[in-house]
């Protein structure tokens, strides 16, 4: 990957652990406001929608990648190139319909619940990492691909693994004025 | 700075931007559940605690510090170890007491508050990084160590630099029954 020159990479590196507890304050805040776990879904989706529309130039300036050409090549610069850089790990990707339009980004390790042991029983709706559904998307749409966004397995959930599945909509693709 | 072996130092690095932009939503969320801005601050700097107490064990096992023997050197840690290794910055530090327990952290470059221009006029109270000073006080805690933290200069404020007090309490300190 390269990076404009004169930037150092040390500047933009962290450690995860003080961003995941921070992560956890904000859920847990939404959780007090929210009674209903769909609420705070969407707000954690809307909270992530609103990132990502920002972080798409951050991503794209620092990371230096060229225009995908297809669905599959944008899922896997997804998961290769913008998990690991802000979130420090790369989901195994895989293409779920026929179509080439649905991807599954699968998790063994989800970083973002280091500090989780379980949902509780009251919770058991939450989708405690929605904010990632909601940055991917943002980011998506920033960049003229309209997507929907959505956990598919969790493991906090007691699924084997974390899924998240990402469908772009043709539709919106076809009403692009720039083509 | 020392690891245990067999831990990888890439799986704690992240980009700093995604973890700076869902600080921010936090804080705008709060902002919307708090009409004052003394509330929003209480309620960061309370949640900063529940943070830094927690995030303290991850700090002693990764950092590998060996105990302070006076507050200058865990000021000195703080600014040295601690900063530079969640957020990626160091601050200067200065000994700001006769008495010895009184410390300024300087931070030319506040990491937090990359994507904020300034704040809101109706909002010139909120301490936006208060955050910070609860994991600080949180994380002293749980060394026996009682410390006020608040900011003293905000960049946000149009102060020169940011900058924030450690004031160590001697009395809890004489309290301890290690001695």
């Amino acid at each position: 990957m390269s990076r404009p020159p004169g930037r150092k990479q040390e500047n933009h590196k962290i450690s995860r652990e003080l961003f995941v507890l921070t992560y956890g304050a904000l859920v847990a805040q939404l959780c007090k406001d929210y009674e209903k776990d769909e609420d705070v879904n969407t707000c954690l989706d809307r909270m992530g929608y609103g990132i990502g529309i920002r972080l798409i130039d951050d991503f794209l300036a620092r990371s230096a990648v060229k225009k995908c050409r297809s669905y599959s090549e944008t899922a896997d610069m997804i998961a290769q190139v913008a998990f690991k850089m802000y979130l420090g790990v790369t989901p195994s990707v895989s293409c779920s319909s026929a179509a080439g339009n649905e991807f599954s980004l699968i998790l063994d390790k989800n970083p973002l619940v280091d500090f989780v042991e379980e949902l509780p029983a009251e919770r058991a709706s939450l989708c405690y990492c929605n904010l990632l559904c909601g940055v991917i998307r943002g980011a998506l749409e920033m960049v003229h691909l309209a997507a929907e966004v959505t956990f598919l397995q969790d493991r906090l959930k007691g699924d084997a693994v974390t899924e998240i599945g990402i469908t772009f909509l043709r539709k919106a693709e076809d009403r692009k004025h720039k083509r």
